[in-house]
Parts: C-alpha cells; sequence; structure tokens
C-alpha cells in the first residue's frame, strides 16, 4: 500500500510540457527554477510516502467519528497534520507577506498531486484552507486578511467553504442561509449548511468558516448572495481565541469513500446567532466563491489524476507479483506473472495514459495560471488567465470522469482481490467516486466550459489552442516511426473532433439550447482527450529528441504515447458524432417526464 | 429503494425479439405461451418487489456473519428463502422429472432478472444452486440426480461451485485440493478453497457442494481436475441427513459490495477427511464445471442488467423528485426538477439505452438455448447452440461492464446525495463491481470469444450474425424518420466495424496472438454494442409498425434507439481503431516489465 511520488515524470513535466525555465523568468519566482522544485519535490515526496500515505488505509478503517457535537479524526492524522504545517507546506503558493512561501502555483501542483496520492481524505484538509486563503487575499479586508491568513498558513486553524443545503447544491440561487446586521458591523448568521468537508475537527485550533448568507434586503436569486467569515472561535484583539461561535456540527455523513475525512452539516445559529463578518462588499459572495472555487476545481481535478496514479502503482505492482496463466504466445511452460498477459498490459497502459495525459495538461494549467498572475506585460497576463479559465473546467472535469475509469481498471486487474476491501484496491474506486462530484459535478463544469469560456468569447481561446495544436500536428509529420505516425493521425483526428464540436455549440447555443447542453458533457470530455493528448504528442517529441539520455525512460513515453493516440484519441469521432445529432425536435430531449 | 419489475417493457422483448411464439411451439413447451409468460413475471414480480427488494439495503447494513465457523444470513433473508422455494422458484427451469417446472429459458431469465434486481447477495443462493443442479443433470448418475437434485430443486438444500483457490483463480491448471479414493467409491478430499458465495449459511437444512480437486494419479494441468460433490452434511440411505462432513467455514470476506452474501474460505479435511463422491468421470471435472459456468455465465450477465435497471429506477425517480436550477432554454423562471436539464436526460438515456439492448440481446440468447435444447432437428440445434455459446460470453462479458458505467451515471445523478450510502445509489454502484469479475473476468470472457467462439470456426457464427444485422439494416432503410435513419446509419457503421475486427482476430492469431489477445476486451466490447444495437434497432421496427397501439410506449422506444445509436453504437469505429492498431512488435506489448 505504499506510495512513490513519480517525480521523474513529474520533472519532466514541469520542464518539458509545463516550461518551469518559463516561469521561473517571472517576476518574484527567480529563485523558483528547476533546481528549486526538485529540492521541494523530493521534501514532499518523504513526507507523504513516510507520514500520510501509510494513514490512508487506516482513515478508511477507522474514519472520523461524532459524538456530541465534536468531531475526532483518525488516531495519526493529528500528529500528520502538525509535521504537515511544521514543514509549511499549507503556504507554499501562498504570499511571502503572510508567511506563505510564494513559490509557483507550478511548483505547488505536483506536491498537491503527492498530498492527495499519498492520502485523499487528509489533503482534503489543506485544500479546504487554500480556497479560504485565496478568498480572503482576493476580497477580505486588510484587517481581515492580517487576522486569518497568517494562522491559516501556518496551520494552527483550517478553513472550510460553506455553500450547500439540503436545497441548494448546484443552484445556490436556492440559498436561504441569513446574516442580520448587528449594527455593530458584525452579523448573525443563522442556517444549515451541509456537505461541509472537514466542517469539525480536532486537528487545529480554530476552524475559520467561510459561508454563503443572504442579509434581509438582498434581491433574490445569486445576486442576493453575501460571503461571510464565521469562526469557529471568535478572536481576540490580540489575537488570542475568545468564545465559542455558534455555530455546531450537529452530525457527520455516512459515505461510500473518503471516510476519514468528516463531512459535516452545521447548523448555525441555533442558540443566540453565529457572529459574522462580511468579506467584501455584499452581494458580491457568490464572484468571490468563484475565486475560491476555481482554485478548489483545479485541486479537485489534482485529486483525480493523484487516486488514478496511485491506483496505477498499485495495480502496476500486483500485476508484476500474481502468477497466472501460460503466456498466449506459448513463450513459456509455466504460468508467468500477470503483466505477461496481453489484457492486463492493455488496462495498465490504459491507466497509465490517462493518467500521464491529464498530469501534463494539469501541471501546463499551472504556468499558465503563474504567468496569468505574473507576467509583466498586461496583455499576456489575459491571454494567460484565459487559457487556463478555459482549462480549469477541462482539469476538473476530465480528471475526476478518468480516475473512476483509472480506479475500476485498478480492481480489475486485482481479480477477485480487488473485490475484498483488505486489498486496498477498492478503497480508491470509492474514493474516487465524490470527485466528479463535489466542487461542482461534471455537468455544472461543463455549463462552465459551454458558456462562460466558450460561448462568451465566441470560441476565441478553444480556437487559438486548436490552432496550436494543428502545429504540433505538424512538427509530429517531421518524425519517424511507428509512434509518431499513430500519434499524428490520432491528434489530427481528435482536433478536427473538437473544433467541430465548438462549431455546432455556436452555431446551435441560442436556437436550440437543449440540444447544446445535452452535448455539454461529452464536449468536456472531448476537449479533455484532444487536450491532454497534445500533452502526450508534445512528450512523445521531447523523448524522441531526448531518446539517447534515456532511453529505458524515454521508449516508454512514446510508447504509453502511441498507446494514449490508439486507444484514447481514437474516442474523438464518436463523441463527437454524439455531441452533433442532438435535436431538441426529437429523441429522448422531445420525451415527456413520464416516459422515464 | 422499491424495485418495479419492467413488466411491460419484458413483455415486448419476450414476444418481438425473442420470439415466444417459436419457442412455445418446441416439443414440451407447448404451454409456455406468451400468456403463461405473463402470468409468471406477475407473479415473480410480487415476490421480488415485496419481499427480496426491501431486504437488499438490510442485507449492506447487516451482512452475513460469521462467528465460530457458523454463518448467519442477514435477518429476514432465511424467511425470504423459505418464500422464494415454497413458490417453487428454484425449479422454473428445471426438468418436472427431478420435481421442477420445466419451463423455458426464456421465461425463467426475466424472473431471473428480476431476482437479481429486487436483492442481487440473495439471488447468488438460487444462482449457485442452478449450476450445481446443472452439473448434477448434466454429468451425474441417475443415483447422484435422484439423491440431490429434487432435494435442491425444492430449496431444501442449496449449491454451491468450489473452484478458486488462493494461488488458482483465472488459472484452474493450478488447483491442488486432493482427492484420495477411499476404496468403497468414496474419495477423501482435502484443501482450501476461497471465494466460495453461499459457501456456509443458515437458510437451508444442508449445503450441497461442487468441488474441482485432483486425484493422486491424475496428469498436471486441467486434464487432471475431476468434480465431486461433498455435502455438507452426509446422506443417510433414506435420504434424511446424516453425519457432519469434515467441510468447515474459516472466515468469510469483507468486501466492496454484495455485503449480505457470505464468500466463504472452506476447508476441507482438516479433521480426518471430508468424504466426498465423483460426479461423472475422473479428470472431465473442467468439462463439467464449464457446463455449469455456462449457464452461471449467462446469469451473471442478466445480474448486469437487473443491477442496471434498478440504477436506473432509482436515479430517474430522484431526477423527476429532485428540484434545482432553471431549464437553459429560459422555458421556466423558476427552478426545475432536474430531469428537465439535458445532461441529467442524456445520463438516464445513456443508463436505460445500455439497460434495454443488453436485455433484449441476453432475452434474445435465452431463446436460442430453448431452441438448442428442444428443437426437434438436430441442425438446428446445433445452429442455435452454436449462437448461444457465441453470445454467452458476450452476454456476461458486456453486461457486466456496461453496468459499472450505469451503476456510476445513478450516483452520479443523485449529486452529493449520491455519495450518501443512505441513499442507496451507492449500494448499486458497489455490489455492480463484482460482476465483471466472478464466473470469469472480462478478459476471461474475452478469450473465450477470441479462442473457443471465433478461431475454433473461423468466425463463422459470428459472421452469420454479421449477415442478419446486414438485413436488419435493409429494414430500417424502408423506414422514414430520424429515428431510423440515425440507427441504420449507426448500425450500418457498428456492424462494418464488428466485420473488421473478426476479420483482423483470424488473420493474425497465429501471427501475434499477443496483438489479437491485447484487442479481446475491445473486440467484446464492440461485439457487445453491436449485437445490442442490433436488438435495439429491430425494437425500433416494431415500434414503428406498432406506434398507432400504444404511441407514448413505442415513441419512447423509438428514442431510445436513436440514443443508442448516436450515443452507444457511435463508439464502434473508435474500438475498432484500437483493436487493429495492435502490434506486439512496439508499443506497450514490446516494454520490458519493469518499464511499467
Amino acid at each position: 500500500m505504499s506510495y512513490t511520488a513519480p517525480i521523474k515524470d513529474m520533472l519532466f513535466v514541469l520542464k518539458e510540457l509545463a516550461g518551469i525555465d518559463g516561469v521561473a523568468k517571472l517576476p518574484g519566482f527567480e529563485e523558483a527554477g528547476f533546481d528549486t522544485a526538485q529540492a521541494v519535490l523530493d521534501e514532499s515526496a518523504k513526507l507523504c510516502g513516510e507520514v500520510l500515505a501509510p494513514l490512508n488505509v487506516e482513515g478508511d478503517r477507522n474514519p472520523s467519528s461524532w459524538r456530541d457535537g465534536v468531531v475526532t479524526a483518525t488516531p495519526g492524522f493529528k500528529d500528520a497534520f502538525r509535521q504537515f504545517a511544521e514543514g509549511g507546506w499549507q503556504g507554499l503558493q501562498h504570499p511571502a507577506d503572510y508567511d506563505g512561501q510564494g513559490l509557483p502555483k507550478l511548483i505547488a501542483t505536483p506536491c498537491m498531486e503527492m498530498l492527495n496520492a499519498s492520502n485523499l481524505s487528509f489533503a482534503l484538509c489543506p485544500l479546504l484552507t487554500d480556497g479560504a486563503i485565496e478568498a480572503l487575499l482576493t476580497a477580505g479586508s486588510e484587517e481581515l486578511k492580517q487576522r486569518y491568513v497568517p494562522k491559516l498558513i501556518s496551520g494552527e486553524w483550517t478553513g472550510t467553504m460553506n455553500l450547500t443545503e439540503p436545497q441548494a447544491g448546484s443552484d445556490l440561487a436556492l440559498v436561504r442561509t441569513r446574516a442580520e446586521p448587528q449594527g455593530d458591523g458584525t452579523y448573525k448568521i443563522s442556517g444549515t449548511k451541509i456537505f461541509i468537508t472537514w466542517g469539525e475537527h480536532d486537528m487545529a485550533d480554530n476552524i475559520v468558516h467561510l459561508v454563503l448568507a443572504r442579509t434581509p434586503d438582498a434581491p433574490e436569486g445569486v445576486k442576493g448572495i453575501s460571503l461571510f467569515i464565521v469562526p469557529k472561535f471568535l478572536i481576540n484583539d490580540d489575537g488570542s481565541l475568545g468564545a465559542r461561535n455558534d455555530v455546531h456540527c450537529v452530525s457527520i455523513e455516512h459515505k461510500l469513500g473518503i471516510k476519514a475525512s468528516p463531512t459535516a452539516v452545521l447548523q448555525f445559529g441555533d442558540h443566540g446567532g453565529a457572529i459574522g463578518y462580511l468579506v467584501g462588499e455584499a452581494n458580491r459572495g457568490l464572484e468571490y466563491m468563484f475565486i475560491m472555487m476555481n482554485a478548489a476545481r483545479f485541486g479537485v481535478g489534482m485529486q483525480g489524476i493523484a487516486v488514478a496514479d496511485r491506483a496505477y502503482q498499485k495495480a502496476a505492482a500486483y500485476a508484476k507479483e500474481r502468477v497466472q496463466s501460460r503466456p498466449v504466445d506459448g513463450s513459456a511452460k509455466q504460468a508467468v506473472s500477470i503483466i505477461h498477459h496481453p489484457d492486463v498490459r492493455r488496462m495498465l497502459a490504459s491507466m497509465r495514459a490517462m493518467t500521464e495525459g491529464a498530469r501534463a495538461l494539469a501541471y501546463v494549467a499551472a504556468a499558465h495560471s503563474d504567468h496569468a498572475h505574473h507576467h509583466p506585460d498586461e496583455a499576456q497576463r489575459a491571454r494567460h488567465q484565459a487559457i487556463y479559465e478555459y482549462l480549469v473546467p477541462v482539469v476538473k472535469g476530465w480528471s475526476t470522469e478518468m480516475v473512476n475509469e483509472v480506479a475500476s481498471l485498478g480492481v480489475q486487474v486485482h481479480g477477485g482481490m480487488g473485490f475484498i476491501e483488505e486489498t486496498g484496491a477498492a478503497q480508491f474506486y470509492r474514493d474516487a467516486r465524490i470527485l466528479a462530484i463535489y466542487e461542482g459535478t461534471t455537468a455544472i463544469q461543463a455549463n462552465d466550459l459551454v458558456g462562460r469560456k466558450t460561448l462568451r468569447d465566441n470560441g476565441a481561446v478553444a480556437k487559438a489552442l486548436i490552432a496550436e495544436i494543428a502545429g504540433t500536428v505538424e512538427a509530429l509529420a517531421q518524425i519517424d516511426g511507428a509512434a509518431a505516425a499513430s500519434m499524428k493521425a490520432g491528434l489530427e483526428k481528435g482536433v478536427h473532433a473538437l473544433s467541430n464540436v465548438i462549431d455546432f455549440v455556436i452555431a446551435n447555443a441560442k436556437r436550440d439550447p437543449n440540444a447544446v447542453f445535452a452535448g455539454s458533457v461529452p464536449y468536456l470530455k472531448l476537449a479533455g482527450i484532444v487536450l491532454c493528448g497534445w500533452q502526450m504528442a508534445r512528450a512523445l517529441i521531447v523523448a524522441h529528441r531526448d531518446r539517447a539520455d534515456d532511453p529505458a525512460f524515454h521508449d516508454t513515453k512514446i510508447a504509453i504515447a502511441q498507446f494514449y493516440a490508439e486507444h484514447i484519441l481514437a474516442q474523438a469521432a464518436g463523441i463527437e458524432a454524439s455531441v452533433v445529432s442532438a435535436d431538441s425536435r426529437h429523441g429522448v430531449l422531445a420525451l415527456g417526464e413520464d416516459q422515464f
């Protein structure tokens, strides 16, 4: 059940695909080049492999527990969180002004991958804290920032995001939690929030809840939602902890997976009112929440990649060890380890190809985010920001869908043992299943991709990416060999399909919105397949160039890229067909509710 | 959490696609026409909906438990099993000579679907008992048959299949359990068997274990395996129960799903030797086991269809009830039930299309089995048997792979609630995951499809089916409308892809077996997609013809068939590309073990 961070592949992607040298040229990141990345990744791998990974099974067997409002984390988690906090890991990508390390997102991202691969339930606590920090840095007053951010970065306190209510899940317009102004600048918050990850626990001294609520005079719908900060313990003027605030955990959920991570039902204001402080301006809560949600969505995409890699590692190890059946090619008279059977190899290659492709795309996205924030030229910042924003729903949506398939293949490689909980493959399958749901389901990501990310700019960013991919197709034509030929053919067909789908979306969004949105998730998956395939193609070109330096590593890259082209990119045309066939005048879109 | 058997669709398939009128013309089945089917299905639906379905959640929360070798089933299961037995359901398709009902497999199959949909864990006990009955009827002496079969059919006793050992899963050549002849015609059996479903329990008076073992002088490998019957309690000459035999359950597994069904580790002969009786001839055990396994494999395919339908029913009910977000087409100012959102509709239609397609193919296969056993003409029997045998790995492999996707979509439709165990959608996701593993993994089914079912007859059966599909494509060309046009295009492309893959398999099996077997699972999935699509096309033709009789029902059939064509059949060309691109000289087949 061990986890070994795939540092070699991570560094390959940082250097060759995401351009860490370019990031290190940005103002403020001069010290954050390849060598720094290597040193940071090595340290992160130690903590994750030695401290967090061994606790992953324990968290599943002995989940967080609730008693009389008190939530106790799995034994070992509190100590591990101390080590995480003391190592400065929470502040990795946050500004030095608030005691963070100020490193690029590009270096923080592989560390985030390791954290989630080693222990998904544990990693959710820092992930939500990151979200709270982002929201405060973006929208909070200097006073709020000074009061909360350093304590969040130090790990003395942790953060949460309180959006969902029983009637308001994907649809935040239905939020009902109330915030009554008290005349002294504070508010009294009352209402019920559900699905609050790490909403109550004993790993830190205080918990800083960021809460969406409505003031009495707020307009209806999403334009009347404000963002409040509601600490579990109030903060005295000297920064010490004061009275217990009126926010209480009334229960935690019994879930399919991520059992160590307590999912709280929080009751605000049942005993006189929870004191809250407005963050930024009233009625702009959704906008602020989107800032932290974009960070969190990227993070959840990384979770998918992380669990996929761990599931792959486990399956590959089992396939090398388990001996069963003679080879089909007659090359041995005795049973061999199952990695020699072609279908096991197909499964492992599928897992690895999807994982590596998604990793590369996510790291490339992280580099765009760094350029978007640090590039000296405003136009360049805007360009990188637009690309990053296009990529976020793809990284979130595709990585979390693919991990369900990868984790399922991981179970399958183990045969009957995969179904036995003690083996551990089933935990990845269960844990992973939340990822395509929380922080916005795949459909919500796909709506974002269609609406804000494609229609709003009339496909400009998407088409710019398509033009870049066409350049990679041309570069592939210059390379000999079956792998490059397969990749050229696959990527060319893939980008053609993606281009047609984008044209369909733009042409039909007004005329037949139901048809377009019926194809939104397939469009997202197609974008994921093609954009990740593009990264695999770029990796293939580099591996071909540098092959002599390290033939075993580069040949594997080439083989996995070829597999990606022949098995994953090959799905593109079928997805295109399913999107462009939609027409709300007939078929399932025209059926009555009672015909289902 | 209720379950309503989809009797209308079942009867439509029985009548229009699987040809129950034809089955009722076979000798011995004269009474088993449409009216009988309807009456039997109605009774089965009552038992399953009222007695078994409500116990499904209880089985998950309060699984079978082990204590000192005694296994106690979930509260309520024992009573339910009595009702099942007393209703005569165990004997549905078994011969009247042994107190069965002697009904066609075509009528037993929808009943089997209901049983598994209502309670998968429970249904495994009758499924394994069916396997034991089949093996005894095929290979047992008349004495063994008379002694055991009526008691199994009455439900006084149940049966098990003991194949797997720790080192022998997919590879039965590695079986080590020993059988020492005692000179009196009996054997002493010793060894350890694992993964024995309902291997120990308290629902019946006796358990009849069918066990693979080796005699001392047996040849190595699969040709030295014999089949033994080892009852938990020995049988006295008068048929009453005698001494406890030396077979003991030393533990049961802690599993991802089907928790109510005890998965036993059985120890044979630790206390002096378990008495066993040879079934049929020595060293022909694998052959006999395959007979019961073929029945069991078909049954497991039905389990996939059953769980898929129940997951669909639950998701559709939730989608009609859950109100969230305004419609994307602006047709309402308020939030609507989510079934009005195009992506939810896409998910529900995917679930339903795959389920209905798989159901139709399985019932068609069942009718072939009936003709294979009862047709007066030997050549016809052989033809139907060959088709049935081709279809078994497809029904098993495809239905159990598709249910993983369907159950996952079922979770997704529920959003965050899908991840909460109390909702129930997660149980289907967990329960279903065993189906593509037990009774032969999908890879094992695919090996069977490639080897015994395609290469052995040089593709004759496969090509005969392809010719029949071509006839359906022509019939579609005569029908107006977008649905028929989509189906014609989709089925034509699909059957073209399948035909190419079969040609590839036949052309390359000797030259490059690794390449062919790397594509075996994709071939199986393609066969599933196309053969089920064929049934959807036939359903569309019938629905078009009979539309005026019941427009709501037939329009739904047409819409789901169109969806199948545009979303599921659309995947065919991509799968073909992945199969025919394989070449063991390069790519992942050529990588060394340490490159994974």
